[in-house]
């Protein structure tokens, strides 16, 4: 009998509301994928966050679901479903969310959730769902 | 009298849908943000794509409607919206829509949608909107 052909395989793609239902406390980032030196992370977050930047990176924000707002110093912007958001390096920044938002951050790895300020709102980084 | 507060700003975000509505020509990547070195790109795609591969860079995919197939030499994965797929670096794939697929795509800047191939899908790069 000739050798069978090699199996055909059918890779899975990551699907936001799947991984979003594995888990249920708010301001823990999960990695659900890696790009070079890039994750993107999902992460449930409800009411204020702190004032932070982060020195050396702009950060990505697609809101999934909810209304995200982000404070600035000299402003805000608001992100829906749909909608995304780059905040440029070195930028302070504070998000808020009146209702639980469901969104995805995409960073390099190992940016840490509240850049230099630490405090009890600081995520274990890298931590895969 | 007193001199007047700075304005306070009111920042837009980046809707993928009014992005959208802006064009309707397929297989043409629009920048829409930059996120350090990296674009996010929309696009409208139809049809068969062309083998090729990114020697240098992995690609995200993430679906904003429609359903997506990327063919690889060994299988496929099909990435419907709310979901999004990483295609690693020098693995040869091609993107297939039934119908029309609005898609995201996330990859350092200056990265060329044919990879080396070039040929007529080849798009105008850094083309933003």
């Amino acid at each position: 009998m000739p050798p069978s052909p090699l199996a055909f395989q059918t890779y899975q793609p990551i699907n936001f509301a799947s991984k979003l239902s594995l888990f249920s406390d708010q301001w823990q980032p999960r990695v659900i994928a890696e790009m070079n030196d890039y994750q993107f992370k999902i992460v449930r977050i409800e009411g204020d966050f702190i004032w932070h930047s982060h020195a050396d990176t702009d950060e990505s924000f697609i809101v999934l679901e909810g209304e995200l707002r982000i404070d600035f110093r000299d402003g805000h912007v608001c992100v829906n479903a749909g909608e995304m958001y780059v905040v440029p390096k070195g930028i302070e920044h504070k998000p808020y969310a009146h209702e639980e938002v469901r969104m995805l951050l995409i960073e390099p790895r190992g940016v840490v959730n509240t850049g230099d300020e630490g405090g009890e709102r600081t995520a274990t980084n890298d931590l895969w769902i």
